[in-house]
């Protein structure tokens, strides 16, 4: 990330009590980072276990993609109600590993397991990193001891450095809380995410986890995640590669005294799923700000269309045009672009009805330049650090709204030199 | 175009007699190319004028983008059998002008017709250049008289004239030529195109003109045309997005005194098709070859599909994946971002039965890294000007062969500063 969108961005979140603020202990949460030296730097930890004593009910979804992880296979096989591990690793993605990635994570279980006793069905991976490398289990394997020393597992005040652990080309952790409150209960949620390139999600994404004390039924918590996904997490787009390894968790402790949420009618039910968005939004958010070599963070907004599928395909269309994402790192207001990446969608259009709004100014209007136009207001609302583009279709009532960032010079440097 | 990729590329088409060859003196076909100083540079010509003084039977395909130009929508109108000038300008794509990009090209026809008296039916239109500004009409009109002239219309000698006239971002004019016998009378194709940038062609491509002198009717040459489009122009990717101005236009001018070619089952159009392949294919990877900051070609040839669209999505999700493209430009043998890009495709896939083929090399194979895979190898292989892929699916017997090439700096440079 570009050093003015940072301190934009740094701004922005300590506004929101996004990032750069402290998550909150959560009670059944216990969390421990440690290093394995996979990066060849030891200060720099690459594991993270998030530990549920006494077991939390999950929501989960997984990328969309065919060819997918060993984490991703073995998460897919457990099938049970309270889950009590969830064991993060970085630089490689353990996907294409075959036999060897898969008994890897058998092999960590199994070494975990003579600490905290917990059954294979209990257990949950997550790796991201290189792809079609080799699975690090003997590093891994020694590093063990380090991150289960019990005083590392003891309590949730290490947010911070698990967001660290999980990071890759991430150049900034990504952390989100909120609360409400249940009567008196107070109820927490605090979140963590990671990702900066393959980002382009597919019903999961990169890596997001997510967690709440609230009681609430494994059904509803299900349901809160589905009902937020579309909005958030696959509202996001940096390169429009889709992961291997993508997937969101929502835990939930279920340690505050209210009484078990178990209709989606609730009122409570309603609040959480808000705050829940919140969290989820600001964790996609800023994996895309975050977006590898970008400077700049867009958001496109369609509405008026026929369907949500079309505002959604034309968003997108836009959000990952190479054509559009560079003339905004060239910060020129080359609306054209933004006019061809909706031709060229497979969606339902009428050029003559289309309104596009760069930054809150008309620039093309019922098919002809807005006769208000001003190039120069365009090109100086250009040089922010934040572009809003609106587009109404004018053709009906629904609508999408993308987040992405733009196509630079770093983001080629980082990808031609990924591996080194 | 990288100088090195230059060179490969030189050697290689004088080899198959592509470009920097000269093209036949075409019968019935006159051009002639002019500069209307469109890019404030006088010695840089930005007009071309194609004139069939006893008309040309034709075939055309225009872009399925739903936002198209002025120009696409001119020639849609047109339903004449024998053409009779085909106008063509850069710097400014005619797209988004509304009426008055229209009203230019009616203006133009008049002005012209001043001389050649060609009827509005008889002419066609084709742009390329930014999209949205105004039609610089007025300038255009004062250069008329030159580009005119009598001795500048003479003949067919000067296609590399006016394949230079057609260029925006190209770095070098594309042509190709082939030709046949047909008893002793000789057949010529000939054939220039542009294109660089905004190149993922749907239907039509960039600008594509190809004119030959065989007696053939107007229903098989439509045919010839559209049977070759998928494996030519629309096998093609330099960045995904596609133009408002796609066209290929195939001209006849039936000079040759041949029996008029009338059946799809006549071996003669059998010939004429398969050598009108060549031209297209040649065109068509110039192209690519010449994307804007392209220092690699890529071929990606996937076989053993279910279905031909299977192999084709698949193809694409490679050709187009940014993260794919950086590596080969990073000359970086990071085969998973090549199975990444397998899985995101919305294909028919089963990972355990995927070969991939790297320069002839196997690297995965069965849902396994290849046992005689070395990586060293690939590493050399990847400092080359072309690089081959070969995915067999193993599903079935389809297959699609696309071409692209690397996403580097100089692609961003370009395109943040296109405007400039």
């Amino acid at each position: 990330m570009d050093l003015k969108l940072k301190k934009f961005f740094k701004t922005q979140f300590l506004k929101n009590k996004g990032s750069f603020v402290n998550l909150p202990v959560l009670d059944g949460v216990k969390i421990s980072s440690s290093s394995a030296n996979l990066y060849n730097k030891k200060t720099r930890n690459d594991l993270c276990l998030f530990y549920f004593e006494n077991g939390a009910s999950h929501a989960a979804v997984f990328t969309k993609s065919k060819v997918v992880a060993e984490c991703i296979k073995w998460n897919k096989q457990q099938k049970t109600k309270k889950v009590k591990a969830l064991f993060i690793n970085t630089k490689n993605a353990n996907a294409l590993t075959g036999e060897q990635g898969f008994n890897s994570l058998k092999t960590i279980r199994k070494e975990v397991s003579k600490k905290l006793n917990i059954k294979e069905k209990e257990f949950y991976f997550a790796s991201t990193g290189v792809i079609g490398e080799k699975f690090p289990i003997t590093k891994i394997r020694k590093a063990l001891p380090k991150l289960l020393k019990k005083n590392k597992i003891s309590c949730a005040k290490s947010w911070l450095q698990a967001a660290k652990a999980i990071m890759t080309t991430d150049t900034i952790p990504k952390l989100s809380k909120n609360y409400f409150y249940i009567n008196k209960n107070k109820i927490n949620i605090a979140g963590i995410a990671k990702g900066s390139g393959m980002i382009f999600p597919n019903m999961g994404t990169m890596l997001g986890f997510i967690f709440t004390d609230l009681n609430i039924s494994n059904k509803l918590l299900k349901l809160a995640l589905k009902n937020n996904l579309d909005s958030t997490f696959n509202a996001i787009s940096v390169d429009g590669d889709t992961s291997t390894n993508d997937m969101v968790f929502l835990f939930s402790t279920e340690k505050v005294k209210n009484k078990k949420i178990i209709s989606a009618k609730a009122k409570e039910f309603k609040i959480f799923e808000s705050k829940l968005n919140k969290v989820m939004l600001s964790l996609a958010k800023q994996i895309t700000i975050d977006g590898e070599g970008a400077s700049k963070f867009i958001e496109i907004y369609v509405i008026g269309a026929k369907s949500k599928n079309d505002a959604k395909q034309i968003a997108f269309s836009i959000a990952n045009s190479q054509l559009f994402k560079t003339a905004i790192a060239g910060e020129d207001p080359n609306w054209g672009r933004i006019l061809m990446a909706i031709g060229k969608s497979n969606s339902n259009t009428n050029v003559s009805k289309i309104n596009l709004k760069l930054g809150g100014q008309f620039i093309f209007k019922n098919g002809n330049i807005s006769k208000q136009y001003k190039e120069k207001k365009a090109s100086k609302y250009m040089k922010g650090n934040e572009i809003k583009i609106l587009i109404n279709l004018n053709l009906g009532k629904s609508e999408f709204k993308a987040y992405s960032c733009d196509l630079t010079h770093k983001y080629i440097s980082i990808n031609t030199d990924y591996r080194n």
